[in-house]
This record gives structure tokens, C-alpha cells and sequence, in this order.
């Protein structure tokens, strides 16, 4: 079964890695709208109106749902050490999060997190890691030890409003993860893709196994064939409609839909 | 089958009224410490410590779990119509939390929230309820159009902080709710009663249906014979063992454990 997510053209041959039994089913909606880079950003701007909803609220949300698509995934059970690699902005903070969130669901969680903005926001968050016994390490494992020490890696370092290059530091830990042989959770787009082009530039191009959307996919979705999940049940109806879209339902209190399963070569 | 919790001696007699079929199973572990006032307040202090968490991370974590014990117990496809009464400080904040998302979950919901504090945090909540289109009410309505129009309650007026008389305008809120013979489920502590010594008080004593205890149960739950949920997963194993607690384990990655189901007369 395909999607019309998936029936478009593919510019690039995805090698899949082994996944999940987890993701073995679709509940994908017959269309969806994939936003654009301006559109996920007024979509936030919107949200975060004054007065609105606060970036601690959203982001707690969008982490916690990252952490439940993963548990979904890879559950602790199987994948039991699991590595969050965390940008510098509000991607990041979803990861630290999802971090968090999982250390609480059982897995033995440590996080990258290379650059720590000043606002309090973020020195909460890493102060959350220490009170949760979360290493924070300030750069991804070189091989071997990455692939030995960990079973699961999610990828939270670039978000939507990621543009331009790749700079260091996070042209290391992106080339790492491309190279790891781990399974690879990425929050909202693959780090590294143009958010509408999708994987397009110099970077090393990342192939994530599993990719949670938040509020909606994103148009570089387009170009991913892995499980993809969408997160992020906090967008009130008055601002889909603004937008013209409509949140796929998520079942009974969850905060995560499966939207499609990952798709064979 | 009585866990410690409900082999202690009971003050008053209770009496159920018909419950949801959803809390049909005994979950709780053989002994919890039951937290007095002054340790709930102090758990909370340590956990908003600068740096630490944000209020608005906990609350939104609080009332997403208090909106997944609702649904739960009364899921919208029985219990549409719901009706969340909010208090004054924080546990108002959490119902306000909670009626978002049971608005996200399929319930048709309103808010009762007859005094709005000026801080930013409740005036982002408010704000929220109208972007996600939920009405907000000053008072509780009388009978018979409470208990025509609406399907469950939740009870958001006070929590852990309480003490001391009800006043005005949450007396006669208070009195609706205990009038009222729709089924009524509490947030951390059925409004009106002492943290540690229940339904003492010269209020109208609730007797609610369904309780959401939150971070650990008050002491005053030992009194307390409805169907008994334990949220807030949030809670950082270095401050558990500090105040020498242990939260009960939650399943898989779902924010609130049953701890007992209602006890029958």
C-alpha cells in the first residue's frame, strides 16, 4: 500500500536498514499537507503568539512524543542504551526532552549535546539531565565504541528552520551518525535535509529508520521511505484551519499516529 | 483484594456512585508512602529550583496525565460532555491543562474558571481555551442544567497547597459539585479536603468517583475509596530518594498508573 506521501517521484535510492517489528502497520490518512519551511515557521510563531502557548509547554509535548514514537519502535526491551545527539536550538531542546522522557520509560539514556545556550530554557533542560542521571556528553563516540555502547540513536540536532550548511561541530556528529550502523530516530526532518528539498546539500545525507513530524510533515518528508510517525497533539483547530490543514487523528490519548510504515527496496 | 492504603481505618462512610467499567483491574504495589502537606510542598520546591523545571513543563505534564486517567475511566464516546471546574493556583492550572487536552481527545469540554490570576502562565492558559475554542464559564451552572448538560466533572479547585475554610466564589462551586450526581474525578485531592486528614473541614465533602494523584498520593487518599490514578511522571529519581519515596511503576510509555480501582460498599 501506498501512500500519495510516498507514489511521488524519489531522487535518491535509500538503502533501509532493519527496523522494527513495531512499525508494522498504516494508518496514514489517504492525503496530508506538507508544510514548508515559511509555513512550519508561522505555524510556530502562531503558536507562540503573546499570550499563547509557551515554548516549555510545546516543546514538552513534542519531546514526550518523540519519546513515545521511539518506545514504539525500539523499546527498551530490545534497545535498552540509547544516545540523544542534541542541536543548539529548539530541535535540541525536543531531544533533551525526549531524552529525559525515556530515561523515565526505562531506557539507559545518554545525551550529545555539544553547544548550551545561555537562555534559561536550555540550562533547565540540562539541569533536568543531571537531576535524571543523564550523561551529557559534549560530542558524539567515535566508532567503535559508538555502535557498541548504544543500541538506539535519535537525531535531534537540525529542525525546521535549519538552512544553509553544516558547521562544525555538527558536521562531525552528523557524518557519525551516517556512518553508524545503529537504528536512527530523527525528530521532525532528518538533520542535515533541506526542510523542502529534503537530502540536498553537502551534508552527509542522513537515513533515518524512523522520523517523528511534528504538528505536520514537513515537504522534504517526501524523500523519506522509513516508519514515519507524526507527533506534536497540541495544534488548536482554529490554527489548522488557518493554515489549511488537518491533524491526522491520533488514537484514544496518545500523543503519536503512525502515519506510514517504512516502505521495502 | 485491599492494598495498606484501604486496610486503614476509615473516618466516614462513603458512598459510590456508579463508576466506569475502564477501572476494573488492581494495579497498585503493596505499600506507597503517602506524602504529608509540608513534603509535597517541599518535593515541589525542589523541583522547580532555579535552575530545575519551569512550571509550565510540570503542569503540562500533570494535566496530560489527569486528562488520560478521565479518559480512562469515562471516554468521550460515553462521557462527551465534560465540564472542568478550576481553581485559583496551580491546581487550577493543571485542570486548565487537562481540559486542552480532553479537547484534543474528543470530549466536547467546557471550563469553569471563576477567578483569573494576572500571571503569564494563566493568561497563556486562558488564551489557549480560546484558541482551542473551549468555553470559559465564571461559575459553576445550577441545577438542573449542570447535571442535563454535561457527562463527567473534573474537580481542578484545590490541590496539595490547601488549607484552612473555602471561601467564596469556590463554597458554592464546591457545593454544586458535591450535589451534583454526575460522576466527578479529582485532581491530586478532592477539593475542600485537609491534605493529611480527608474530608474534615466545614466544607461540603466531595466524595468523587475517580482521583489523580499527582507525583505521589497526599495523605488524605486514605480516605479516599473511588478509583485511584497516579500521575506526573516526572519525577527525577535523585528527588524521589531524597524525600524517600518510590514512584510506582507506569506502563510501557504511558503517563499515569491505575493504583487501585474503586472499592465496593
Amino acid at each position: 500500500m501506498h501512500t500519495p506521501l510516498h507514489s511521488l517521484v524519489r531522487t535518491l535510492a535509500l538503502s533501509l536498514r532493519p527496523r522494527s517489528l513495531a512499525c508494522a502497520s498504516l494508518a496514514g490518512p489517504p492525503s496530508l499537507k506538507l508544510l514548508s519551511q515559511s509555513e512550519a515557521i508561522a505555524v510556530d510563531q502562531e503558536l507562540m503568539a503573546t499570550p499563547g502557548f509557551s515554548v516549555d509547554q510545546l516543546m514538552e509535548l513534542a519531546g514526550l512524543s518523540c519519546a513515545t514514537a521511539v518506545f514504539k519502535s525500539y523499546p527498551p526491551t530490545t534497545h535498552r542504551r540509547a544516545l540523544c545527539v542534541c542541536g543548539p536550538g529548539n530541535n535540541g531542546g525536543d531531544g533533551l526532552v525526549a531524552a529525559r522522557h525515556m530515561a523515565q520509560f526505562g531506557y539507559v539514556t545518554t545525551v550529545v549535546y555539544p553547544k548550551r545556550p545561555a537562555q534559561p530554557l536550555f540550562v533547565n533542560l540540562v539541569e533536568q539531565m543531571r537531576m535524571c542521571r543523564i550523561p551529557v556528553l559534549t560530542s558524539l563516540p567515535p566508532q567503535p565504541e559508538l555502535d557498541s555502547n548504544y543500541d538506539v540513536l535519535v537525531d535531534a540536532i537540525f529542525g525546521f528552520s535549519f538552512a544553509g550548511e553544516v558547521r562544525a561541530p555538527f558536521d562531525e556528529a552528523l557524518a557519525g551518525l551516517a556512518a553508524s550502523s545503529l537504528p536512527l530516530c530523527s525528530i521532525d526532518i532528518p538533520s542535515g535535509w533541506d526542510v523542502e528539498l529534503g537530502p540536498s546539500g553537502s551534508a552527509p545525507a542522513l537515513q533515518p529508520q524512523m522520523l517523528v513530524s511534528l504538528t505536520m510533515p514537513k515537504r522534504c518528508t517526501m524523500h523519506f521511505r522509513g516508519c514515519h510517525f507524526l507527533g506534536g497533539r497540541f495544534v488548536p483547530p482554529s490554527i489548522a484551519e488557518k493554515f489549511g490543514f488537518e491533524q491526522p487523528a491520533m488514537p484514544g490519548a496518545e500523543q503519536v499516529v503512525l502515519l506510514h510504515d517504512a516502505q521495502p527496496e
